[in-house]
């Protein structure tokens, strides 16, 4: 992203921290995909999009057990994901849990009516994932500063 | 992203790979920004959106040299990185060449160009990533199959 773009056509004023919290906690519920970064244990990066379920507190993506994605992020039980757009962007890290199908059939039904898909009817091998998190931080073009909303966990106020 | 989506309303027809092809390469000339997925050699994963200059061939990012992503792609001498949206994607992984600034001054030029932002004027010591593309891929939702368009550097027929 480009760091600063004062030039930039009808650039929003910068939103509070306030502002950000809301905005992004407005995201999480609204939206449907993120993009996961993962990584192998040898240092090779991975990304790909994935649907989520936002309970309010943590986010719950499925993936097929065989996947780059489920392998990197069960072993380093640390994710950092991104939702939005790269101009309006929510960069999330947190903890990694994994629940096998059948674990969490509550769990299971909202991650199908909020992602549209139900990986417990595919012939695929899944497993959730479930991402507490840890650090949040939201940002547009001129909002470098300021961007990080939670910290260890804890909303910042 | 939901493994398949029947349901959704209005899904355009699956491309043909020459379709897929022609809409990626315009959206690599058209687009500004890009995700970067990085990793340490520990295997920590990074995400960071970031504007690229792309030259019909290769893909020029500039980042600050001590930043995560720059240390990470410049040790793996890999980058995979994603454009577009979450449902209409195209995922680009290729090898990593580091340029210092002043070493390649039309290069730099495009970069600002393209951008919107040239880091020779800015304090902190920034390094140019240049990306030769070895695989690309590019899909929306209902097009899962056939998603790989490059292979080894060569855009599939």
């Amino acid at each position: 992203m480009r760091p600063d773009t004062p030039e930039e056509p009808q650039q929003p004023p910068v939103r509070s921290r306030a502002d950000r919290t809301a905005d992004t906690l407005e995201r999480l519920s609204r939206d449907i995909d993120l993009w996961v970064a993962s990584a192998s244990q040898d240092g090779r990066a991975y990304l790909v999009p994935l649907s989520y379920h936002w309970d309010g507190s943590t986010l719950t993506i499925a993936t097929p057990s065989a996947s780059p994605t489920a392998r990197n992020l069960i072993r380093a039980g640390w994710v950092r994901a991104a939702l939005g757009q790269t101009r309006d962007v929510v960069i999330v890290e947190g903890r990694v849990e994994a629940i096998p199908i059948g674990a969490n059939p509550e769990l299971e039904d909202a991650h199908a009516r909020s992602t549209g898909f139900d990986p417990r009817t595919l012939a695929d091998e899944y497993v959730y994932l479930r991402i507490a998190p840890r650090e949040i931080q939201a940002w547009r073009s001129n909002e470098l500063v300021g961007r990080v909303l939670m910290r260890d966990g804890a909303w910042l106020e």
